[in-house]
């Protein structure tokens, strides 16, 4: 089968594989509808997670199954699925200990384009495939159901991870498309004032659209001394981190209130130590707690973000900036992820 | 002064009494704004809380600071302020606890009508100022701001007791004001579907505008029936209690998941038992939580609530079905909760 | 292969059964250690979960592997394990939900003796043996180990749905062998003072060497009495219902401070309705939880709590009261359960 | 009145104040027992507040009350009462939000020897009295009530900022006062094994009787890979700390679970950041909890503490290694404190 994978850091190419065998557990697929990710570009021109070769990309997408194990009971072939990015072993101790993201090790549970074949090919495996397959729901749309793999999981996780309450205020810093469900996810989860940091204009307006009060623009000044202009000095309780760098910590914990909470959600990249200042986090006293955290995947999960999409209280399909048709497309799709032009927040492929 | 009160069990009347005294920590206040609660009929006409003589009556609303005591350092005469219902006295174990409601005894946080003099009045008293008023924000509509005292601290209180998560399905059992704002609650905390539980058309309205995605009504056969079969059998996570009596708690068990919760908002008048069905409820071990709780009240729970409003998360103005305006129609105000007529949600008296 | 049966309600005899077939995931093991538990008692002479015919009893224990399916990681033949009575389905949505337990429904995580053959056989199967067994620690003793299916967990999961925080006082209503462990589980979870309902000698010898600071003896008057006496009249901030029946429950509201929790893990075997009382449970908004759940069961948990009796933190062991060596004896320890003789707690049969 | 103050950075000395005045909700009380506190130590010698000018040192002791305010209802002259080291203001926004040791602004709870005069006096102010004092059990030793001012109250919330839950394993770094107390608070909130690191013979007695499974000493190599081969490479669910500085945390979060957490308790007091490894931390997504915090003060805190050691739970006495009677020792015992001769944990003086 024909696949578009990392050939090593630095290169992409189209490949020929042999088709993945399916276990008892498992289920192969073939895609009906596949985003590329900015991991595909970390892990490919940065190399995020390592030399990897031949490697097929992708972890976002929504596939119709042609075959199944021996031992799976949900689905069948024909059944058209949501995939969702990260797929536990959800018998380990990990995952009985509630963190099936990092079943098997921290992070292991991110397993396609990582620890083995993605989606952007003919076929693709999932392992567990009653664990970590969801229906698609009828008539939803495939574009919108792609961002449940990975950007609505990993966005509404920033205010999970930031234990939003009714009522609080939040800055969530970068609206690319994961940061942009964040501020979502944060206004149907409680908070009242949203305080969305980027700046560029299609970014602003979708982020105004899922329910950003406030746009803070860095260009405009230092982003924390705007968040306190804005809350009369006393910061916020929940700051969602959804891009910046490791010194973006250092911002967060300067805006937050004692008993706030940040949830970064971001991939940090470089460098050696995550900047948390000393006297701004209360001489290591001021209860602001940090939390970082990989998406909760699985089955349940895209059911419930499935559940949402189709209650109408989310519509990720506004995260759709650019459509592409055709299996050789993906490649365009991925490059227009690398290349980032200013209009884009996120390119879909449909088969 | 004058005041509207309680004369006896099933008797009211405006009576004549000093106007109250100022303590160093509190607060005098004149009305602004005013509504009656179904509570005021219950305390009234069913003598829920026992007898009680020359009481006067109300606990939601705005007000003017017009005296303030020596130790209070964030009000002043002149002040434009919500008033929560429930104002506890914060020094108090069980607020140390997190259970202010209950600061003094079970259910003791609730002072106004109860166990002093309420706000239907000239003049009425607030103990610890700073702890229980918060400034009126700029510009907020009266009536809005009158439901801060109680429908809306109380009907989102249903999403915190029932401990809703991103996704989850819920029932709000009772659609006057307390479920509206809990079906509004729901909305704004995650809820995919929400079921509301009634049948009054002014009531369904507001329920659907608030984000109710189903109405079961009773009329068109067991509500039970009617939610496993909208879930496929499953049953919701969450049942919001925000009408009935002690029998809906059977309904609610045998329509929740293990693994859900019940949130119960509702004042249960009647009865010695709630009924607990014990097979539905695992024979005692299937992880489906009864929780019930008074509101938490005092100021940082009404500035939150604030926020929501004026951040545009929540309309508690809708529902307002009926105004008056000056401080003689208080009576006419509680006369119609009293007679609860078809289009009634809720009144307002303007000052 | 041999094991004992329930042949029918009332009917317990050895019966002839072919050995378990064991599925790629699975496990097939012979015992080394079995306890018979009072659900088993319950499940033959009271018919609680129904008709049963030639279904092998028994649910604790510890085994030796003797075979592993194809996918099986962790575990090989000559491995002593201990069992948890509950093998949970992982990939199931509901476990993805943090409720196992619940797997494929309602307490269907608990199979052994329920809906497949239990462990007084000769050999028994364990459905994904990865997810459900635990390797014994080097040294344990097997008696203490057969305590860790079930007594153990069951009994400190009555701390965890009470949601016992440092300080707490706690009512243990029931001190049999799970009542004991919910002491000891009370008293390395932060309680101060343990009051354990109970009155045989043997169970209050061990309750007060599990750390119950006192006794409560029903036949020295109303025990919601003793408690609030014993508490200032306040009561206390948890109750764990070990024991005991619907009416309980009505005890254990009526000593709860608001803002407490009541943990059941006992089985409620008849009559229609847990009876909670409207007024004590402070009319519907007292903030005083009910929960009650299964325990859970699976590998971490089993891991879990081996490490807290290899650490010295608990002595599950101290609940033998009565050994057995030789599988044939496992009928005449059943039939000690069901008796119930004034000295016995637990008894154990070694193999 | 005489009291022992810190006369500048750098300078104690014997001063003469007025006594303090006694409002409306508070009490004057005498001392009864005084500890001094490494605090003050890095009050005085390091500046770490800034500097104060004849300042009464001291924020640990029992008191006897002298004088109470007219609004004070729960205490009179003669009552000995145990004082927290912090004091809140519980009507706050901070409070009600349930961060009372920020009452005010971060760590504004901090009160005695920092914003207002300590308790090295002859006599001492305590802000709301009925709020933050607790009345000293009959019988209970001076000088282990003393502990509960500070060293048991933030040694135990080590555990609740870690969230520590049946069966953990825990570390616990730096094992002076509050470090030991942190390993009682483990023992007796669930951990399993306990590695405390530290070397002080004095101290490791201490911790084992404590609960410490495992001392882990630095001279006997890296602390981190100490605690890796100890637990199989695998590492542990939580760590405490309690002792070290900024570079600590970057060996707290190489030791730690995926899921885990860090409890910080310990005041650091220098170094413009904290130490997050980036890659240990999982790129941002490893879900490795960071918290740190002040102690909760007040009433209800002490009053829980309190029923822990009459109920036999914890024996802070036992930090006791010097004691000194007479008011005028209290420089003797501050020095020493300054000084930490090797066998030193922890003076007290009984007046």
């Amino acid at each position: 089968m024909k696949g578009f994978a990392m050939l090593g850091i630095g290169k992409t190419g189209w490949i020929e594989k042999e088709r993945p065998k399916c276990g008892p557990l498992d289920a192969i697929c073939k895609p009906l509808a596949l985003a590329p990710c900015t991991s595909d570009v970390h892990t490919v021109w940065e190399g995020a997670i390592g030399e990897r070769n031949d490697l097929i990309l992708g972890h976002e997408g929504v596939g119709e199954v042609v075959e199944v194990g021996a031992l799976v009971k949900d689905f069948k072939p024909g059944d058209k699925v949501i995939i969702p990015a990260i797929t536990p072993d959800w018998n380990s101790v990990e995952a009985q200990g509630g963190y099936s993201m990092h079943s098997g090790g921290m992070l292991a549970g991110w397993k396609f384009s990582n620890i083995k074949d993605g989606l952007f090919a003919e076929f693709f495996h999932v392992n567990d495939a009653d664990g970590n397959m969801a229906l698609l729901p009828p008539g939803m749309d495939l574009a919108a159901a792609a961002m449940l793999s990975d950007m609505t999981p990993t966005g509404l996780h920033g205010s999970e991870l930031a234990d939003l309450q009714f009522g609080d205020k939040v800055v969530v810093v970068g609206i690319g498309p994961v940061g942009l469900m964040a501020v979502a996810g944060a206004a149907i989860r409680g908070a009242s004032e949203i305080y969305a940091v980027g700046s560029r204009p299609n970014c602003v307006k979708v982020a105004k659209e899922f329910g950003a009060s406030h746009i803070i623009n860095y260009k405009h000044g230092d982003i924390v001394e705007q968040v306190l202009k804005l809350t009369d000095g006393k910061g916020v309780e929940r700051v969602i981190i959804a891009g910046g760098d490791n010194d973006t910590f250092d911002q967060a914990v300067r805006m937050l209130q004692p008993g706030g909470a940040i949830g970064n959600i971001n991939y940090l990249g470089e460098g050696d130590w995550i900047k948390i200042p000393r006297a701004a986090w209360g001489v290591g006293m001021g209860h602001k707690t940090i939390n970082g955290g990989l998406m909760p995947g699985g089955r349940r999960r895209m059911e419930k973000l499935a559940s949402l999409v189709t209650a109408g209280r989310l519509d990720p399909g506004k995260l759709i900036t650019h459509k592409f048709n055709g299996f050789d497309k993906i490649e365009e799709a991925l490059m227009l992820m690398k290349d980032k032009p200013a209009d884009l927040i996120k390119p879909i492929v449909l088969l």
